[in-house]
C-alpha cells in the first residue's frame, strides 16, 4: 500500500548530523547503513566541496546556521539547502554534534529547546552531557538519556580492552592502568602542522584520555601520559595494568579474550609482518574498508605479556573512525531501541560491512 | 727538569679507544680534555673518513685488528699507522670498548690476557661483565674493578633522575617506575632506515632499558615499554612513578632536587618555548655544545607533577652523547683516582667545559 | 539457452595476472570491472594473506611456480590452488606480468612458449619487450602485439600532460622538457624504508623516467632528475616546459585543455584548500576511491603558468595506482578490441567507477 | 703606548647587528673572528634566552626599540642594556639588519638618517635597496656603496656554482639554468611547521631564488621552481644548466673547476657513503663545525654529468649558515676595506675556522 510508507519511516529513527565533516560524513554513512535509522539532513556550514559528498549520497543539505543570507549562499553555489539548524531539529529525533568543538554548550540549548536528543563527540567535555557512552562499558546506563556524549578515539580504544579485562576479574578487585598514547601530530590530509623531526610531549598531566575512561567505567583505576609524534596515523598506546594478584589470567587466556571481544583485532606481528602501524593501516586498506578507516582496535599478539600481576600491551587506534560504529549503537541506547550492547554492536557492524560491499 | 715530563705522563692513566665512532671520538674528546688521563691510542677497523679526525686531533691511530696486511692498509691509505690491537694493549692501563657490539666477549678475552682493564658500552649486556655503571647510581661500588659496562644512553638517563629519587625517599620504601621510552628511530646521519610515517612498537616487552636501571640500582623496582617513531634527534620518557605513601614530598622539592642534579637541565617549556626534542636540540647548539651534543638529561618543569603518591615527568635523553662523561668517571672509579662521585662528575664536566672554550 | 553462456565467455578476453601484490590486486579489480575481460587467475608464490584476498573477489587461485610441492603448500594452508603457471597459462589469452621485477625476462620465455600474450610493467626495462604502453601516447602502434610494457607511473603521469601538449604544437616544433621528479621515499605500508630526515638526490643522471617516455612518444624531448624525500604519499613533478615560439597557446588554453584530457584533475590550490600532496589523497579518500587511489594525474591549475616560450607546472601522480587503467587499455590494444584510445580509455573508466559504486 | 689602542680600536670596521637570532648571531661570531672589524653591539627586542648568549661573548647589548620603557625592561631582567637602537647608530659604520623582516624600508630610513651603511639579508627585496650581494659574482660592484643586500642562501648557493661556470664560458655565449629547489620545511628548532607527510609545491611560478641570482649576475638566464619537503636540514637543488655548444668543457674539468672554488665543497657520494643531506650535515658536525653549520655548498661529485650541452648537478645548500661569510665580504667591499674578492674570501674563511679552533 502506497501510505503504508510514511508509516514504516516513521518507525526508523530519524538522525540529523550537524557538522558534515571528518566525522560528519562518516557517522552519516554508518547510520545510513542501518535498518532502523534514516538520515533526514546534515549540516554544512557554507557552501563547499563537502557539500557535494551529500549530494552524492542524497543527504539533504542544511545550514549549520538559521541566516536567511547564509541559507541562500547554498542556491548561489548550486546546492540545493533545505533551511536552517532550526529548520533540521523539526524534523529528526536525534542529532550527532559533530562540529568542531567549542560550541558544544550553545548546540545543546538549541537542541534541548527543540526537545530533540543529542549526541556529542569527545572534544566536548564530560560535564556538557553529564553522560559518557561507550558500547562497551554503559550502554545500559544510556538507555532512554536525552543526551550523551561518544567519548574520544582514545578514550574509546581504551574501553575497548579494558573493559573486558576489568569484567573477567571484577569480583577480585580492581585494574590499576597506566597507559601512555604516542599520537599522531597531524591528521592524513592536514599539511601544515608539524613537528617534522622532532617528539613533543603533552605537559599537561596526567593527560585526560586516560582518566576519561572513568566517565564510562567508573571502577578502573587509570593515568596516562601522552607525546606528540611525527606520524599523520594513528595512535598507539603502550600500556602497563597491574591486576590483581588472585588474577587467574594468563597472557593466552587475555588474547583469547580480546579475540572475541567486538572490535578489537589481534594479530602477531612477526608472523604477519605488521610491524608498526604503517602495516596496520595498509591491512585496513587491504580488505577494503571506506577510507581506509579501521573501526577496530589492533592489538599485537606478541607484544601482549602477562608477567606476575602486570599485563603489558601496544594497541594502535585509528584517530578518525574507531568512535563511528559508537555513535550508531548510542542513537539506540538514547532511543531504547536495544537495551543489549552486544546485539546492537553486531547489528551495527554487519550492516555497515553490507553497506560498503565488504 | 726535562725528565721530569715522562714522570708525569706516568702519573695519568692512559686511556685507549677500541673504535673511533659516534661514541668513540666523543669519549676520546672528553679524556683528552682531563688533566689525569690521557689518550694513548684511537683504534679503525680500516683507513676512512674518521682516520682524519684522529689525526686532526693527534691520537695515536692503531688498527682494530692484529693482522699486519690490514695495518699496513692505512699506510697505503697516506695514515701513519701505529700497530694493531696487541700493540695499542700494550701500552695502555685502561681500553675503552666502542666497538659495534656482538664482539664484546671476544674483545673482553683480549683485554683480560693482555692484563688492561676495560670499559664496555650499554649494547653489551651486563652478564658480559658482571658490573655496570652510572655515575650516580653505583661509582663506589665500581672502584678498582677491572671491568664494568657503562649502561645505555635510556639507562643513563632514568638514573640521573631516579636515583636522587630513590635516595631522597629510601627510609620509607621504594621507587614503582613505569617508563615509556620513545625512541628516535635512526641517527641524524643515518638516511637508510625508517619508519617515515608510522610508530613502531618493540614488542618484546618490557623492553630492556627499564629493568636494566636494576644492574646499577637494584633497590628501584622499574620496567618499561618501548615504541620507535619518525625522527632523528632525542629519545623522549613518558615516565610515571608510584612513592611510598609518607613521601614527604611535593613537585616543588621534586624540581628543586633535580635542579641541583648534575647532568640534569630542568626548564619551563611553557616560558623558554622549548616545547620537543626539536627545541632542546637547539638549545644545545645555541649554547655552543660540540656536535650539538647534550650531555644532560633534559626535564620539562612544567611536566613534573606530584599528585598523591604519584610522580610524574617527561625527560629527553641526547641518544648520542649523554654517556660521554660517564666513561670518563668509570675510569676514574676503576683506577681509584676518587672515590667520590660527585667530585668526579664535577671535575669531568668543567674540564669538558674548558677544552671545548664554553 | 544454457550453452548460450559459454559462447558469450569465449568472446572476453581471458586475462591472467601473474604476481597478486600491490599492482596485481589493482589490476586485478580494474579488469573484473570490464565487460568484455575477465580474470581467470591470479599467482601468489605461496599461501599468505594477499590469498584471502583472492578468496574473497573469487579470483582462482595458482601458484607462481609449477613445482607440486610448492603447489601443494596452498592446501595445507587452506587455500584452494588450481594449479601452477603452466596450468593458468593454458586458459588464459593474456598475462599481466605484476611479479616484483628482475625475473621479467624468464618469465617472457614462458608467457611465449605458451603462445600467451603479455604485459609486462614499468619496472623491467623497454628492451625486454620492445615495445612501450602508455594510453594517450600510443595505443594504435599497440594494436595486435604479442608483449607490450605500460611504463612506470611517473613515465605515464608526464605522458599524460604532455602527449596532448605536444600534439597540440606538434605542427609547429616540439616539446622540450625539464622534469624533477620528486620521489615518496617509501610506500604508505613500507616501515622500514627511510630517510626520515634527509634528502636523497638519485646520482645516476638524468633519471631514467623522463627519457623513457620517448619509448612512447619519441618526438618530445625530455630530461629528468630525481630525488627522494621523507613522505610515503605520492611523487611530485615540477616541469618546465619550452615550447616553440610560435606556439600560440596561453596559460588559460593549457588550463582547459588538460581540463578535458582523460584521467587528468586540474584543480586550483589557494580555492580549494588543497596545498600539498596530502589533501590531494585526501580527496581521493572523500570521494570514495577504492585503496585511497587516485588514477588520475593531479595539476595545480594555480600553479600552471606560460611566460613567453615556458611553461611551468607541477603535477601529482599516486605512484599505486596511475597505471592500473592504462594496463587495462594495452589489453584492449593488444587483442585488438578497440583501436581508438579515447574509448577504451572512456569504457574503462566508466566501469571502474561503476564496480566500485562512485 | 697605552693611547696606541685607541688609534687602533678606530681602524677596525665598527659593526652592528640588528636581530641576535639566527642570523645575527653567527653574523656576529663571523665579524668577531675577522681583524678587521668589531663588534660594538647587537640588539634583542626584549630580555631573552638570546641575551645570554651576547653576554657570553662580550657583546654589547641594545634594544631593538629607542622606547625609554622597552630599554629599561632588560636592567629588570638582570641585563645590560647599553640603550635603544638610536645609541647603537651613533656608534658603528656598518649595520647589519638581521631583523625578521617587513620593517626592511622602515629600518633603512634610520640608518640613512644616522648616516650608517647597512647590509639587508635575502628576505628583502633587491628594490629596498637597489644593490645586491654574493661573494663572488659582483664583490667589485658593491665597493664603496652605502647599501646593499646579501642575497638569500638559495641564492648565494647558485652563484657559488653558476659564477664560475659563466665566467668559464662567457666568451661563447651564456647559460640556461633550470633549478628547482627541494626546500626543508621548517628549520630544525622549529617544531609547529609542517608537513609531516607530504610534498608542498611552491604555487607562484617561477620561484623567486632563481632569477634573483640575476641581481647579482645579470648575463645568467635562470628560471627556478621549488617544492617544500618534511625535513629540516637542508634545501637541496637539482639543476639542469644548457651550455653553449663550443663550450669546450668536460664532466672532470666542470668538477676541477669547482673543487678549486671558495667555498663549495665536492665529494663522491659513493665512495664517502654520502648519500642524502644527512650525511652531509653529519659531515659538518665531524668536522667540528660550530652549530653544525656548513658555510659552504656540498656538490655530489658523481651526480656532475655533462652529456652534450647539459650540464646536471645536484647541490645541498645549509639554510642557516652559507651567507654568513658573504656577510663578511660585503662589509669589506662597503667599507673599501678590499677590492679583490678572491682576498676577502680567504681572509674571512682562515679567521673564521682560526677562530673556532679548527
Amino acid at each position: 500500500m502506497a501510505n503504508s510508507e510514511p508509516c514504516l519511516k516513521h518507525m526508523v529513527t530519524r538522525v540529523a548530523i550537524n557538522g558534515f565533516g571528518t566525522i560528519g560524513k562518516r557517522v552519516a554513512d554508518a547510520v545510513d547503513a542501518q535498518d532502523d535509522m534514516e538520515i533526514v539532513g546534515v549540516t554544512k556550514t557554507r557552501p563547499s566541496f563537502g557539500c557535494d559528498l551529500a549530494v552524492k549520497k542524497n543527504f539533504p543539505l542544511f545550514c549549520t546556521f538559521d541566516s536567511q543570507e547564509k541559507i541562500d549562499a547554498f542556491a548561489e553555489a548550486g546546492y540545493d539547502c533545505q533551511g536552517g539548524l532550526s529548520d533540521l531539529l523539526s524534523i529528526c529525533d536525534v542529532i550527532v554534534d559533530c562540529s568542531p568543538g567549542k560550541v558544544g554548550s550553545e548546540n545543546l540549548e538549541k537542541y534541548r529547546e527543540a526537545g530533540v536528543k543529542s549526541i556529542f563527540q569527545g572534544g566536548e567535555k564530560h560535564e556538557l552531557t553529564g553522560k559518557s557512552y561507550t558500547s562497551s562499558a554503559n550502554h545500559l546506563d544510556n538507555i532512554g538519556v536525552d543526551c550523551t556524549r561518544v567519548v574520544s578515539c582514545n578514550t574509546t580504544g581504551l574501553s575497548r580492552t579494558l573493559v573486558p579485562l576489568f569484567e573477567s576479574i571484577q569480583d577480585k578487585g580492581t585494574l590499576s592502568v597506566n597507559s601512555v598514547m604516542i599520537r599522531r601530530a597531524a591528521d592524513p590530509g592536514d599539511s601544515s602542522k608539524g613537528p617534522i623531526n622532532a617528539i613533543k610531549p603533552v605537559l599537561k598531566v596526567p593527560s585526560h584520555h586516560g582518566p576519561d575512561l572513568m566517565t564510562v567505567k567508573q571502577e578502573i583505576e587509570i593515568t596516562s601520559l601522552a607525546v606528540a609524534v611525527p606520524t599523520t596515523i594513528m595512535h598507539l598506546h603502550a600500556i602497563t595494568v597491574e591486576l590483581p594478584s588472585n588474577h587467574g589470567l594468563s597472557t593466552k587466556s587475555v588474547i583469547e579474550m580480546w579475540r572475541k571481544t567486538p572490535r578489537v583485532i589481534v594479530m602477531n606481528g612477526t608472523d604477519t609482518k605488521i610491524t608498526s602501524t604503517a602495516e596496520v593501516m595498509e591491512l585496513a586498506r587491504d580488505i577494503g574498508r571506506k577510507w581506509g578507516d579501521l573501526h577496530e582496535i589492533f592489538v599485537w599478539e606478541d607484544g601482549v605479556s602477562l608477567q606476575g600481576n602486570k599485563l603489558y600491551y601496544f594497541q594502535a587506534i585509528h584517530q578518525e573512525s574507531d568512535v563511528i560504529p559508537e555513535n550508531v549503537d548510542a542513537i539506540r541506547a538514547m532511543m531504547d531501541i536495544e537495551k543489549d550492547w552486544m546485539i546492537s554492536v553486531e547489528k551495527t557492524d554487519k550492516a555497515i560491512s553490507a553497506y560498503y560491499g565488504l
